[in-house]
């Protein structure tokens, strides 16, 4: 594979987001709409949310990245991503989807085809059931919640990044990164089980890929940025509420927490990546 | 009244949640939305929230309870209710439905009965003020609070409960449950008056309720479950606040920690339970 | 200027709001509903969220402030808009219009024409960016964050509150509240930078303004004390986290709970208050 990934680039790609504030633009559910738009201020990053027909070409137009995530669609909100979606393939605007809940009912899988067939995303989020359903395995997914492990959704990614030609990202106890066009794949160990009980996790994973595509060009790098940088700050949360004793309630708080006053050397020290397979 | 109730078959159905994790499917309002997902996590269960009218029949069919709540409602959101219901009467789903600003307006009280005359629910949740519009009495709700205590809708309630064949909750400083058809009632008095002070903790209310019918066939003694845990989770929260010396700005996150952590013996001891009249 | 505004006479508006409790119609944005539900509550105030056609006349009716925030509008919820603020002119019920992102679209510019049309609100307040863009400057608006300082917009102020007749409030780092035709304006220095790190700040600002208008006849006065109130209660949240030596994530918790517990004694002594040019 080509030149390896190290932390201190992936570090560069977190604080060019710092520092450039890009504009994301997010098509996103109504239960994640305000942690999503916490998390990429935490990040450093604008967030904006608009769904109007009569401008979201407009907002993708001034916007460095878009962000579509299916969770509460509907068909007003399905045209919404739809014209949002043909506004980044003209203008080149890297675009995330987060196909949550594919797999749960076949309007969901239809409107993620539908989706892909308009552009391919420059990456796909998704858990393990959710990957498997896109990519056309029979995985059914349990509402919105993966009822398998990231590992086995491997080949599912890797058949569906190749289709696609975008980056696949199955997140879960381990999150997989894989470019297989580029011949690329990442593991990331980073996080805690916790951030499977509290809502918006995976969605706020989807944003944080979008805000580093903004001041990334390589997808997979940024992705592989993206993911480190909230599994750590998962994981680093997790630990302060243990150190206070609390459950998992104050979880997006201490996340934003930890987005905002992550430092260099600790996302160096604590970051667990292995490249290539 | 048939064989009473005691504190451990409760925590026994509180008990099933995190055991089972039911998928608990909501159609709920804009406010709540976030909070509600994070309170059926806390207490182990799925959430899914879906309304696209494509998809609700089959969300209802992969879903072990369904949730119902006007708080925001629209032509579009009402509609979603209704396939949603109906999906629900044919397949035998526990139904919760929360007439959130019933008595407010005149639409809302023309779709709470319209959703009555399409499928009475497993139970009815809601404060005086609405549990008297929605029996018809002239009580008038201000937006969505009651003007009124809870044993003020006392009769209104069985009423109600007569007529739907319904568990009927009217929620207040005490919690009311009544099972007017099987001659049964409960008295709930845990809580804090600061629970009313944070936007959806009714809503959460009947998340929880739902939750329990999810894994409890017998719909009285979910709903006595649901708002035995609702209620001692409140007040106990409020108290971890107040041991910090915190206003009700950390209820939500102080809630989800004690859903989240409550074991048995503290669930038995602190339990306000007066059955019958 | 007329009789001077004393910090004793903004006090007692903010505690009209904890005494009387008055009904706070919004309609507003899907990413800050929950927090302005909350933020409202915590003043002690009582919000209801309602925008189905049906009945936003019917709840305007029985409300006595109505805000309207165009964050994540559509055409659906600009017709509720309409409707509203139809109801609200009829019936004299005060309105604040934040038009969050103007400036960013053409359609965003378009609504707040239409809006502005139909009856010019009690008070507008939103960032300098917007208010530029409101007035015909030519200020662009980035997603819906401002690019400049709320003094550079003083000039778009004066005229846009000359030619409504509205108080208009330029917030930022200074808070400029100006009534134009009355010949008055104040300036605010309360507040902190994290403020504009986290979602909803805005909007919520805009709420608080909403419940003050409702138990204050003088717009201005009512403005005043909601952006006193508004400002002071971050920036005492802000000196909390710090002491705790959180970040900004706890800020809307902190907030609510500074809302909740301010006293007069504080109050007064910690606002940054100036009157006149």
């Amino acid at each position: 594979m080509a030149p390896e990934l190290k932390p201190a680039d992936l570090w560069s790609d977190v604080h060019a987001v710092r520092e450039h504030a890009p504009l994301v633009h997010s098509i996103t559910n109504l239960v994640a709409i305000n942690l999503n738009a916490n998390v990429l201020l935490a990040a450093g990053a604008s967030p904006v949310m608009a769904h109007a027909h009569e401008e979201v070409a407009d907002m993708v137009g001034i916007s460095q990245a878009l962000v579509l995530n299916i969770g509460t669609l509907d068909p007003y909100w399905v045209e919404s991503m739809k014209l949002a979606l043909s506004a980044a393939r003209e203008r080149g605007v890297p675009v995330v989807l987060d196909p949550v809940g594919a797999g749960a009912t076949p309007y969901r899988n239809r409107v993620v085809e539908e989706l892909l067939l308009l552009h391919a995303p420059s990456v796909l989020r998704a858990n393990a059931s959710e990957v498997m359903s896109v990519a056309g395995s029979a995985a059914r997914t349990r509402g919105v919640e993966s009822t398998i492990k990231s590992d086995r959704a491997l080949e599912s990614a890797r058949a569906l990044s190749l289709r696609l030609g975008s980056v696949v990202c199955v997140s879960g106890a381990v999150d997989h990164v894989i470019d297989a066009r580029g011949g690329r794949s990442a593991r990331l160990r980073n996080g805690h089980p916790w951030m499977t009980r509290v809502t918006g996790m995976g969605c706020s994973a989807s944003a944080l890929v979008g805000a580093l595509c903004a001041v990334t060009p390589d997808s997979f790098r940024a992705t592989v940025a993206a993911m480190a940088l909230f599994g750590l700050a998962g994981e680093l949360a997790v630990e302060e509420l243990h150190a206070r004793a609390h459950g998992f309630g104050g979880l997006p708080a201490a996340l934003i927490d930890t987005l905002q006053l992550l430092d260099q050397t600790t996302f160096e020290r604590r970051l667990k990546l292995e490249l290539g397979d």
